[in-house]
């Protein structure tokens, strides 16, 4: 934020300027005043992303901030960012702009917020710097809406520098948490708003297939009388007199209601985790995306369901979000997300034939390693050409003593992981039960929401994929 | 859940029963054994709300609770219930089911989950006391799926009984505690069925009606570093060797967002209030649908979104949850709810003058009382015919002192309140702000879901719409 004496000097500067009485633009732009809701004004304000060919020679305002200035002679050239988009703007000495609104525009902070009347022109040579290549904007009026501090503490530019450009170069990149304690910063780059987009979207797309299913949404309470997975790694919270605990999971009300008769049902919210490690991949607060169904005869109606939701997830980002991704793509390059239709479901015994086939020595009923399973799903993608899989039948030796056998083969089990380019993001059994419970039936899956983002685009921490992420080291911002 | 010895003796009954010689359709009903996804069968269920005479004469197989079950003679009659909706199922004397397989039916505890075949049969008159009226299901094979407790702690009939009717007739009703206590069988009334599946719509419309105004979910964390409103009624977290917070609302992150260029944010989640009150509208953990947008000009871009945003979400109920409304309001009848397009806009001066019409005595500057806001609820529905509007420019004197003062005058003020049915949903203001900061033209606005499911829904509780409630006194289920 801006210190009020800065921002004075600043105010100051152009009133200067505009006294000068041989200026004949100096009513084309200034600092605003403050906003009261005086007056609606009828002024429609276009998007970045609106500027193209397609309003060539058109007279419009724009409202963005400025992300770089460069003024040279008579001309000072301006890039205007919105959101995931940027466009090239001209203030040149001429018919509209004095010399003194030149010198204005250019000593505009980076950051600042500017209202921008100019007309739309195509160029002739394509604008590589900009997302919106092929036309800039003439500018007519430019008026300071909010002026940003001159220093940042952080640069936008060295932000969403691709890191291997970073290291082979030796120009300067931004490490995680100066991004963190400067998130307000960090999160307007190209590369943040594209993340949280598009984890916006995962969320709408999951809930969109899920109520298409039949689903009921629920809201199960965060607050919980007793630590719910046995009393490890809970937080505890002072309850007036008394203590209490944050949720580990909501598996318990979720799994009420389906003795309750929802059938299926699923929620999105804060789940909590004590452990006190401090990996790419914990946090000790993230989303669940959960899910619960009873199925009537066999635990691969619910496998298929859960594939299948996250099948829909994958089209409706690679449908909706190409924008998005493309953008991320720019800073983090990585392959597109592949995946079949349906599903790939391997059985625990073909895995270990390919792993084998691959010179890895495992025993029938041993587990993957973590390499292990990184290097399957490079063998199912060269194989398959998917990044995602159903990985079945996990020796029973490997799973919990609850789990269910196999009917048909003692030593394997009703049980399965999913993988994600070859990280798990979801594990799943049927539970030996007793006849009598209805919750016999029913299945529970939890899967992490910042996870999920993290893998669909590539990336490498989930750091990156949770807006405001908590660790056992950080509580902020 | 039923203990070890009675499961046992309950399933000894029907062996016995079917050991006798002469029982020609032993075949045709018993205790299902365990599902161990031994097989997938191609045996498709119907659901009960499809029972209708577009299926007369179809043998179908339903999966469905006892709901209740009578004997007489050489006839059996079932209520069998799925979710809102029960049809009656006929067990008969006759070439498919003989005496003993009569009597294994009438003897299946309520509650319990069966398998039926059956043929659909139109009825001559209509059954009052089903949601299907028109048909009935004429048993020919039945198999318990999952065997009930034969004494349940409420009796679904009581949960659902209206409760004027139990006053006057001196007919038993269920109280809030007893409720909550049993929530797994409170929850499977058509009631709570309907309430629940009307707040997943909540949510699903209000994510919809956003998502389609371009904006963006976000998702904010809930353990946090400091108190995020002064401090005061904040439950307090252990974390690792620190304290920490419980967030009481996530209008900081959203903030953030709004600095950050997301421009228009939501987030829905549990938000949390350690405040000892224990009042019909009052829960320490309820589920906050919050909206942030920047505005342009005038702080009515705002006011409008949200009227609209709530207007589309009201229209969405009615259109597609008519059959969840109708059932509650069968338990708890109550006017349809109305609205106007456009949402009517009454400044408050206006309200005044109806108040005092109406023999109340304001001040030009007094606040509402709440006694006076139901009062001016119905006045504003007798007038308008809406249950649903918004008041405007309050008087500056009952506002906090950062609410910015009305440009065209200076007692009044840029704020606002929504009511739903005369009871204020969501509180805003613009406030005054420093030009330089960009949060000076964002609009915070917090409503909870527990609420609007109560008001819309003409409920008279927020415990009836909050699936596993949290106040003072209560941490369980």
């Amino acid at each position: 934020m801006p210190s009020a004496s800065a921002s004075r000097r600043s105010q100051e500067k152009p009133r200067e300027i505009m006294d000068a009485a041989e200026d004949y633009a100096k009513e084309r732009y200034g600092v605003s005043s403050m906003i009261q809701s005086q007056e609606k004004p009828d002024r429609v304000l276009v998007r970045v992303s609106d500027l193209t060919v397609h309003r060539a020679d058109e007279v419009v305002w724009v409202r963005a901030r400025v992300h770089t200035s460069r003024a040279k002679g008579k001309q000072c050239f301006l890039v205007l960012r919105q959101q995931q988009f940027n466009v090239q703007a001209l203030v040149a000495v001429g018919d509209h702009a004095s010399k003194q609104m030149v010198k204005f525009a250019a000593n505009i902070n980076k950051e600042s917020i500017v209202d921008i009347e100019g007309v739309v022109r195509k160029v002739n040579q394509k604008i590589g710097s900009c997302t919106q290549q092929d036309v800039e904007l003439h500018v007519q009026k430019i008026y300071v809406i909010s002026l940003a501090e001159p220093r940042l503490p952080l640069q936008l530019d060295d932000a969403v520098r691709p890191e291997v450009e970073g290291e082979e170069e030796g120009r300067a990149t931004v490490n995680q948490d100066t991004r963190l304690d400067n998130r307000v910063i960090d999160l307007r780059t190209s590369t943040s708003q594209a993340v949280f987009r598009l984890q916006s979207g995962i969320c709408q797309l999951f809930r969109e297939t899920l109520i298409n299913k039949g689903f009921v949404e629920i809201q199960t309470p965060k607050i919980i009388s007793a630590a719910s997975e046995g009393g490890a790694n809970v937080f505890t919270v002072s309850y007036f007199k008394n203590n209490a605990y944050l949720a580990q999971s909501p598996q318990l009300y979720k799994q009420m209601c389906i003795c309750a008769d929802f059938e299926k049902v699923f929620c999105i919210g804060p789940v909590f985790r004590a452990e006190d490690s401090n990996t790419h991949r914990h946090l000790t607060e993230f989303v669940g995306l959960d899910i619960e169904m009873a199925f009537n005869y066999h635990y691969h109606e619910v496998v298929e369901e859960i594939a299948d939701t996250l099948v829909q997830i994958f089209k409706g980002l690679q449908e909706r979000f190409q924008t998005e991704i493309h953008t991320v793509n720019k800073q983090f390059p990585c392959e597109p997300f592949k995946f079949l239709e349906p599903t790939l479901r391997l059985e625990y015994c073909e895995a270990l034939a390919m792993l084998r086939e691959a010179g890895i020595e495992m025993g029938d009923e041993e587990d993957l390693s973590t390499p292990n399973e990184k290097l399957l799903g490079r063998l199912v993608k060269e194989k398959y050409d998917t990044d995602f899989y159903i990985l079945d039948k996990y020796p029973l030796a490997v799973r919990p003593f609850y789990t269910m056998p196999d009917p048909r083969n003692p030593k394997q089990s009703n049980s399965y992981d999913m993988f994600m380019r070859g990280e798990e993001i979801l594990s799943g059994a049927q539970r030996i039960h007793d006849p009598q419970l209805l919750t016999e039936r029913a299945l529970h899956h939890g899967i992490g929401l910042e996870r999920v983002t993290m893998l669909f685009l590539g990336l490498h921490n989930v750091r990156q994929t949770s807006m405001f992420p908590r660790d056992p080291k950080r509580l902020t911002p």
